[in-house]
């Protein structure tokens, strides 16, 4: 599961995998339910595309990165919870910049925030997503009042 | 059907109404027929939108144009042939150019050109689609051509 | 909270609201968290649209679903939580068919189906997903299993 | 062109027109140019949404916003530019917050605000996007950094 | 032309290209009978993304797969029915599961339903579109309920 | 910058660089002006696909074609105008067709063209944007007209 959970560092992955499935017979219900489980068994990221297929089919791509390790148990979820006969993939190098986690206090409590560093320069300070909902439902005050005030700390 | 074929001339129809579901638990080969179903039965326009709804779905929004008059058979075909428990509607107002078709001659053969007329001006000459397929079809040379070949002579 | 809890019986709504904002200065994380905070506020539905918008920005489409004495409240949760400066709306109909809710047994146990009905007629038949679903977590087997099962049992 | 500079202050605006078009026989390289001509002849906004339209093919909703008073140019401009033979409307209702403008310093000079309020209270704050956009490609910095700057200040 | 016909069994195929194409000066007419000209000539698939191009151009993103064979002849008929100057590829892996094909007894004739099937075991059943499309056409009854009667007696 | 300004003659380019980058927590006004950034900065295309992505969140998926050589500078932009954390990237192939400029006399003036040619035939005439639009924008007349114009001198 190494791939699921890369190092911190900034590095450079020459071991990852993407993998493509257009889907037109398949419901949108199942759709959701297919992107929560190829995240819990170790895809690194999943989205979908809507596209245009043949017979006027308005269709789904989907699309997952992974490690070579975890092609195989990504195409088992594919076969099993979505309805392709054909699962197509090519390799793809990915950069992945240092990370680093600080904490900012705010009136309501610490947020983390995540930081992007490049040859040893913040590029990126994101308040991560979970912190500020559960500060923003515990307190019943907008998320994007949360945000601005994170921002104000930085 | 009046509303299927409305008049050539210019027109304002204040008698036009837009209908709408939203489907996530439908599949794109059954889309792709229903399409066929509303046209056939009479709506004057039918398109698709890719939407993304509750619960990480990707969905679509179909929207159709019908006449007041064809609505409650709109009404029923989307009840046999898709998902939805819930249809929703508002009316619409369509300002209607003057449509007059005029012929074109080309190497291949006649072209239907079908002119788009407001106030006696002529603001739009569209190559019909079907002659312009059936002449690329027959003799093996691209649409592209064919279409080139009327704007010339236009 | 009417008309977020619509009788289940075949019924035509006048009283309904469709709401839209434009948006192409916030960010996917925070639109994800609005839909929640608009589903739990009584909007009987949310959808979102990707929009070209000028200045060559790709843009979102919020539109909503609400009865007229929930607009207010729509109103300030899309001023609260979204960058807009603007509000646009207009009357929409709605008729909802008929919605029984019939048990199917499996293996796994028991799954509500909802039915939509029209004129006495039985239209559609939608296994629960949120029943589906626990079934497939807890049992460790495909979604579409369970689907496929309480279709057969229909 | 009054509703093109609608008032700053909040109100409800009852006098708004949605103006619709479908296109599948129009280039996107023209799509571009539409927009802008709807814009300077004082459409209050355009946008467009990618649709699936019949025979396959991808097609292009054109949305409008504008004041009734502007209709009649706004129909004459998508005569002109598009090759559309109709176009359909609806009224639309337009709640707009009180707008107001401050200016905030930064090291590289002040940032236009608008901020949007509604019923007394400050909901949004919107650095304006040329004055960013001139400072980052007049002193070659990043459009983030100039943001994050007036985000601090506020 | 092995590649438009892969062989049946359970097979990893080395040998295929994904074809790009952007384009932002073609209209959605030619864009439909662009898609079938490449199925007919072999291509494994073609699909249409919506994109955003740049001066605020809606475009379209042409993705195709063929083999390394049908390289030479999908990129003359990209040359011939688009406006395309310029044409990218990938190589690209498919894992195409194993296809058998069984027939299933309605009360209105026999349906093929394709299975998808991966060391032996059965994971996808789908009723052919075809056989349904026709026996909904020919009964005058919807399409759902065909298939609907097919995965009952599968 | 060889790579943005490649050699008009018909090639096949084996140095180009197809990079991706998943976006949820940035908005459309960025949007609009990294790209621009990366024209600039020599990409040979830059386009957005809106995506689906986990927790109900539309994103947009930036794809940009480099050269080898330009990719260094592509990822210092992303870095700095985006709040990517990581970059993805894989080899792609490009067939570029000759290009080559004529000029068409008009009524306004001259319009470039530019051809698109392989193994010594022309396929494609495309009247230049930038030419048409001046002309459109200083006799104060539809775009459309000015294109119709040119392919009929064509």
């Amino acid at each position: 599961m190494a791939a699921n959970h890369p190092p911190n560092n900034e590095h450079i992955d020459d071991n990852m995998i993407k993998v493509e499935v257009n889907l037109d017979d398949i419901s949108g219900e199942w759709l959701g339910f297919v992107m929560d489980r190829l995240f819990e068994a170790g895809a690194n990221d999943v989205f979908y595309t809507p596209i245009y297929m043949k017979k006027n089919r308005p269709g789904i791509l989907l699309q997952l990165l992974c490690s070579n390790q975890a092609l195989s148990e990504m195409k088992d979820i594919l076969l099993q919870e979505t309805t392709t006969l054909g699962i197509r993939y090519y390799p793809i190098t990915v950069h992945r910049m240092e990370r680093r986690f600080i904490k900012v206090d705010t009136e309501w409590g610490p947020v983390t925030v995540k930081q992007g560093i490049s040859k040893g320069k913040v590029f990126q300070s994101s308040p991560e997503y979970e912190d500020c909902k559960n500060i923003a439902d515990k307190h019943h005050i907008p998320l994007k009042q949360v945000y601005e005030m994170v921002w104000k700390q930085l």
